[in-house]
């Protein structure tokens, strides 16, 4: 039976918590979480709105992933990675069944900061180049390698940074240098700017391009039309290795199994986690094209992990994939995003301290500002001084709405198997507390 | 049911292996593990000396710890790290009432990669410093941070190198550059030179020093007596953090919970992995002294993954620890550490291919030579044009003996559940195949 002051005095006392000062923390003690809810020790019920990392894409306690965990317990926990076996073999053949079909091979790791990880090391071996570019307001992890690619204060810890690793501005067209006539007109001067940069830096010695197909935390970034194909045409003409991190954005997220569908864009690595397993179980992976694949067959591959193709993440993967399916989420992903779409540009209509509106499938973003006509943010860039954005995720979650904040953009994902009316049920809560900050402004 | 011809196909269409050249693999399908066993797809049992990667402290297939992965599945298989819950706040009360008693807190990271890289921007954030220093001949992970810490080959595939990280030499005695009296005379050589080497990189610049507390795949190094008193020591006078790494030496790998413990020595950081969960589920962690976990009441701790604190691989810990205690592993490990040392011994002394032995609890590396008297290993450094370890390791494969190798070292460390009589029927396999290993030389 749990204590739950007991659990919050333990936690206090003997965690440490990610990305935090420790001791202001007073974290809530969760005891229960079922499909797109959460409960804590007084018994109150949450909306997860943002599938707690946007990882809960087919939502909390399902009973098949469960069973599956069960079962590979039961059969085999764990074997080293020199080896064969069924739930390895299995989860990487329905991970390229899923995955654009230039893809070849997949080589698993725990979650996604070491996907990122190995896609450097990969694409290095591969072109025998050293630079890398990837996006300002991007995140691709915390570990040194995946914090070098991350373009935004989270990387600060682990700088001074790697030689190589050169950042380029995102499409992030709201807040462009100037207008852009349309997408056509912003692709053109993202992709024009991107190309010079290779020029600079030398595009034989660029060996790959990181970004987030659609930016993730950083506020949901999508890009233009044209921008991936753009992107795809510079690493064709330069020889580089184009990575799509789908950690985030993969598994139905943006209604397609990857996010890159959507562009009909073939990159020549893909690194994923989150959705895989729905956090279930930690896994991640680096997908690489057959042309990638098939030169590993005769050149040592300098990647490796105790827990690569770990048996009960890889079970769980293979659980995961077949719920996506059979419950017709990434479907329900794709038109449910429609109807969130359409509340969240009601929103923006209705509040003054909204900015703007991004969502693609289950995947937004309410971006908040002091003033429509200027733009200029609820809070500054990197403080918040007035505590707006705390006030706000307080009340958020006083009325029963989870989620997480980034400088001054809120996140909403729920779990891919919402309903439309639950999800008009959570946006009504966030329209209440909209309604309360546009008196902070 | 498992056709384990289509694992072995699907294994080798889909799947990147570690550290290899893909076209020339032929993993054997392993399909059951338990105890110290496991068997392949045709019903041969293997002894498992190397317990996997060093991992398998308890034994393949433990009723209680798969008891007590499937009770958190059922109860909360996730949640975000923001929040509080029980699993994670008693594993970390737990292994901080194992830890020496100068630790604090625990950060929860994926495996012990993630551990290492953790502790980097610690004990960097802590000290306001930027140099690391490392031990050549030790492996600490393969992401960026914690290959550049890794003194070995594998790191390679992560430089040019992050600026700062400086190395320096194991006290590897056996290949010493002139003989020692005794350990203290080792201990003055290899401290007396470390302390130089501070000096010229100028101790206020220099953060943390990592050191594996016994050096694991690079050939179970261990330390001379006061070897790391004397590193303590040098910490204490330069104000710099000590990290133990102690995700292979940990958890009564060496007759002890943590390998520290047999020299008396408290670090200030120590990072951990394998043996915590035993590979059942993923996890690994940074644990902090108390001194330190004070600093980040205070300070933001820039350090964050998604699947810190994992439910699932912390109540898998809590089973384990408990494993651990309930069976008397580190006891058993301690005391059938003689045994296996009194049967390394009389290995060496019988075969000319065997130029030292190295053990500690069930921590144990046979190191083969071509000449005793010359020291001249088997094979030349990082090469093996005559597939002469290959060829060994085939042939203990072949008995039924499964373990890897490093250059010029056979690992033996199996789960610390075996008994006295299993110990001893393996070693008369390893004896059996060094009789023919003598014929090479």
């Amino acid at each position: 039976m749990q204590d739950a002051a007991k659990v919050k005095k333990d936690d206090l006392a003997y965690n440490l918590h990610s990305w935090s000062a420790q001791g202001a923390l007073n974290p809530l003690v969760v005891t229960k979480a079922e499909g797109i809810y959460f409960w804590d020790a007084d018994g109150k019920k949450y909306f997860d709105m943002s599938s707690q990392l946007v990882n809960m894409n087919i939502g909390h306690g399902h009973k098949k992933v469960i069973q599956a965990i069960k079962d590979q317990a039961d059969k085999m926990a764990f074997m080293g990675p020199a080896y064969a076996f069924e739930a390895k073999s299995e989860a990487a053949r329905k991970i390229i069944e899923v995955a654009p079909d230039n893809m070849g091979k997949v080589f698993f790791t725990n979650a996604g900061a070491e996907a990122n990880e190995n896609a450097i090391k990969i694409a290095r071996m591969f072109t025998g180049r050293h630079k890398i570019f990837s996006r300002y307001r991007s995140y691709h992890g915390a570990t040194y390698g995946a914090a070098n690619l991350t373009g935004e204060p989270r990387r600060f810890a682990s700088e001074p940074g790697i030689a190589g690793f050169v950042k380029f501005f995102d499409p992030y067209v709201y807040r462009a240098p100037f207008p852009f006539k349309d997408d056509a007109d912003a692709t053109k001067y993202y992709i024009g700017q991107l190309r010079e940069q290779i020029l600079y830096e030398g595009p034989q010695h660029v060996a790959a391009i990181f970004l987030e197909t659609v930016t993730g935390s950083n506020g949901i970034i999508i890009p233009p039309e044209g921008y991936l194909k753009g992107v795809r045409d510079l690493c064709d003409e330069f020889g580089i290795v184009m990575v799509c991190d789908e950690v985030m954005a993969g598994w139905g997220r943006t209604g397609e199994w990857f996010a890159v569908n959507h562009w009909d864009v073939k990159p020549d690595i893909i690194t994923f986690a989150k959705g895989s397993t729905c956090g279930y179980l930690p896994l991640g992976g680096t997908i690489v094209s057959k042309e990638i694949a098939a030169y590993f067959d005769d050149n040592v591959m300098y990647c490796g992990l105790t827990y690569n193709g770990h048996p009960m993440g890889c079970a769980t993967a293979c659980a995961t994939i077949d719920v996506y399916r059979d419950e017709k989420l990434i479907e329900n992903s794709k038109n449910l995003g429609k109807v969130l779409g359409s509340l969240l540009e009601d929103l923006k209509a209705k509040h003054p301290c909204v900015g703007d509106v991004r969502y693609i499938g289950l995947f937004s973003a309410v971006e908040l500002v002091k003033d429509k006509e200027t733009k200029e943010p609820i809070v500054p860039y990197g403080k918040d001084p007035e505590k707006i954005m705390k006030k706000i995720l307080g009340m958020l979650q006083n009325e029963g709405f989870a989620t997480y904040s980034h400088e001054n953009i809120l996140i909403v994902a729920p779990p891919l198997c919402i309903t439309e009316a639950e999800l008009r049920e959570a946006l009504a809560i966030l329209d209440r507390v909209l309604d309360s900050a546009d008196n902070m402004i």
